[in-house]
């Protein structure tokens, strides 16, 4: 780390924070300039709060050269981590596609969609049954009937299930789902990051609405620390002025946290975009661009009004993305 | 609600969708123009999921008239609400500073601060327990023992205690606490709401990092549907592209939130910029626009190191910057 | 054009407004809600200035239904365009290949470069010799002197060159240059559009570093309004708050501008990223999002200290990711 | 400027790189760490390239410690600048309110507001004669002819003009105008920066959509390394994600820029915000911010169905708000 001192810095006020450095187990480096005092800071600095620091009068500006995080940091960790959700493995060279519907309905909705997917080469089911809604008037999901529904179609297929939590008094109904999903608006709720660090469960943790990479590290890093490190990340898209798309679906997220971090990384070109048209051309972009999965929405039933043209694809259009997504795979 | 389709939508869509709606309980008045077909939609409609609208293959644009809030919306409650915390009333032209330090860090610091604050002008004491850091290695606060000293300067000096709430599990030691604060990261923690929504105390609700007015609003709603009115809402600045500030001040968020809504409004400069240097012109700007509240980090010990340049003020800089709001406050 | 009025406005202020636009040539058919009046525009709206509209006190929202846009739309122009550039087609299915240094900088840095990206597979060279700079006090190009560097190069390979404009008194310089290239920062310097849109050289048009995608489209019926209808867009990342890369990379821009328009587009991953080691896996994901051009910045001289480390490839990494771009355009 | 060096990089290229520092006039200090080399780099660096630097493969990170701009920054130049537009002051507790039309009409609308503006307090008369509009199609102004009828009312009220150029070319047209306004999407055409830094009138130059603080200061360097030195400073709201209002007003701009540069700063409240009940309280909080001036759109004529609700105030409801604004000021 290194902090730039103005010059308005006095000695003593020099003096007093070179002795608080060390005090936090820090080796100081201190080297004068014509304009400015350079601090270089040496050895664990990752306790060291750079926003309580910035905001020092005497500080002109304050640089982390390592990283604050370190369980997900590919420095200390350089081999991919495999995540095994349920027998299907992601990370490392194994890739996976997560499929259905927004929202389980029904039993015969979320088997239907299961077998269908699970034909056109899906490996795990996707299904909504706590959903997090921005208005409360909306619907809000089965909740624990809709994980009930859930795992009847996992004991139909044998498709794996991924599904999200809001909250960890919840907890109790994911026991037997594969890969517990935490939604964007909930990435920086650490005490819901905490509680299932102490899980034993693969969780699949999606950026927030205009969190940064590196946030999105440290919210990983939060769940690894207390102690469970089968880690998914999750670009989903990140909110800007564009409003054609409904978030703006950052890819080069993807490498970047390849560079950044040994976990593995799953796009979701539905919530990303908002747009069914997009799913095709923006599911192979995310292949071609590293991502070690994909979470698509898929609904069985073009027979309601509503669902006719819902932005999740139907079946049959998911047929041609997973062959598009494969011939992508095929050379990568 | 309007809702235009697109020319490619054939009757039996149209007739489809125009079913549904009136099953929503909704009436539809359909008119047919050259490029496209108009559904106006007549009713409450505020349970009508508009992104699963504008989701559908056959719909152009989606636009809401009526705003899906109704118990935050000023149309329905057209004069100011006026929430008491501690004996301390906000809103309706009652006006309010909140002071103190980012995080209670002894007996000593809070209960000095809270006696210099109140005698610069401050009415409440402001204080963190449960702290919210981006790291898992950075400080998390005292948390319950951190409540228990903010209520031991409560009774030294008699002003309200405002303080944040990270999980609905915490509740238990609120009690006491006159006005619990929910952070920019758990605005849409939806559980969180609910949960804050079954009691009865006033709650401080801030903007998240990057939410709209309207999701901020919808956020009050959750708690307000669950029967607790007593909200204060805050801007605490917005993320944007620029670094200068930690975050960009939305002061324009005070006058729309006046338009929109009964519940008064609260601005954080101290948050919102990061920088000390801009508490003072911040804080004259926000009650130019109408705050009804401030809320201002102070922290009362210049002989540290740390605490000498921290963003907060110190108290006799508090003292400047209170006769400088009530200077504003003065010709409102 | 769908005007929601409220339900305040009088029936004098709608006869007014119905009056006005009957006076632009526009039908009006007037419905009544119970919260508001709603007005279908039909015919010609594309003179009407939708924010002069959206101004109006009566007004509660305005809608367009049929883009402002019409020469670049698809809707009047099904069929994809095809660039000529110097012979090296572009769109429609002719995919192409700029590369080349950020500046030119010597003869023989520029023939030397051109001969290699040219034995790689670029079909064409990029180069500055106009330099837009943050800075004054930056290099700002060779200027006139680069654009006959260009031209020596292109006289040693036969690689057509594009190069950017930045005023169009300096249009006298490019009469032999092959496609002219607006940055992002004159995306809106609509002078500079007019006077392109009267001269008859293919023009690659580059999206404004916070300009929406119907912006950037607006901006090609600019030049496409005065007659030169040879535009290529180009995505070259928008600025947001993530600072990890110097923009971010919109790439959900290039399947939507090819559905909104018929003209072809590139993408700049140099310029996107900032970051040498995302050059391979964003061209790649580009390609796979369907971009019909890549723009690539290449530098040939890796034994300087300067050149050593830069953004841009060196021409043998260069080699490796054309081996690369060539494997996904093989399955597209 | 500070920059930090992967601990990757080898002695030869650490040498080659301070070699080249060396060769720019400047002396480098380097620090060994841990993890990383830093070297402190002193004397002029205003001409160094940050962004080339950056992109070294070597480099991990550079800070610049003493700002780029020179000629518009505080730390050389102490006192603030007062510049004079057709003997109006503005800057160093000059204040000034220039009012007007969005565009010039007419000879009696351009007129009228005039009078009326000048009754209501405003010192200067704003008006659009040249008119960068998102489309071709829309109202262009009335350009040279727009030009007269501003001095026209200039010559029956005394009031100093102020009005938009969009290209060098029509410099020709702007010899009696005041103080000649250079666009947000103009802030960065540094061929019309240059021009202007030649002629020798007052400059307004505005903040462009998504420009930070510091692009803004560089823009006026570049007026001023050309030798005009007369440069006002605009705040006239940034693109965010918030729809609500037209920009997000960046009132914490208003003292940043006092405190990094000595240029005056005026606010925009009519552009940021674009909704006419905003205007009174963003004018209060921006005089209350520190503006040395404000920027408002007043049209005169309430008869006509368009300009009566348009986002402009009448001159009327400009008389209210003059008064609220020389309240605030009364106690700045």
């Amino acid at each position: 780390m290194i902090a730039v001192l103005k010059n308005t810095a006095t000695k003593e006020q020099i003096g007093s924070l070179v002795g608080w450095f060390e005090s936090q187990g820090v080796k100081v480096h201190e080297s004068q300039g014509d304009f400015c005092t350079v601090l270089g800071l040496i050895g664990d600095t990752t306790k060291i709060d750079i926003e309580m620091l910035q905001s020092l009068d005497i500080v002109e500006q304050v640089t982390r050269v390592s990283e604050p995080f370190k369980k997900a940091n590919r420095k200390f960790h350089p081999e991919d981590t495999v995540v095994d959700c349920g027998g299907v493995k992601i990370g490392g060279g194994n890739f996976a596609v997560m499929a259905g519907p927004c929202s389980v309905e029904s039993r015969e909705q979320i088997i239907e969609t299961a077998k269908r997917v699970q034909d056109a080469g899906a490996t795990m089911l996707r299904g909504g049954a706590f959903k997090p809604r921005t208005s409360p008037y909306d619907f809000q999901g089965l909740k624990e009937k809709g994980i009930e529904l859930l795992l009847e179609a996992k004991a139909a297929t044998g498709l794996p299930i991924v599904t999200e939590i809001m909250d960890s008094d919840h907890l109790q109904y994911f026991k037997d789902i594969d890969l517990i999903q935490v939604g964007a608006r909930n990435m920086q709720n650490f005490e819901l990051l905490k509680a299932l660090g102490k899980c034993n469960k693969p969780i699949l943790l999606k950026r927030g609405l205009s969190a940064t990479i590196k946030e999105l590290l440290m919210s990983a890093e939060y769940i690894m620390s207390e102690g469970n490190e089968n880690i998914i990340l999750c670009e989903r898209g990140i909110r800007t002025y564009e409003t054609y798309t409904r978030n703006t679906f950052d890819l080069s997220a993807i490498p970047v946290l390849h560079e950044l971090s040994h976990l593995p990384v799953v796009a979701d070109p539905s919530h990303a975009t908002g747009k069914r048209s997009l799913i095709e051309p923006m599911s192979m972009a995310a292949v071609a661009a590293g991502a070690d999965a994909l979470e698509i929405e898929v609904h069985p039933n073009p027979s309601k009004a509503l669902s006719d043209g819902a932005q999740s694809l139907t079946p049959d259009m998911f047929v041609d993305v997973m062959k598009k997504i494969n011939a992508v795979r095929s050379i990568i």
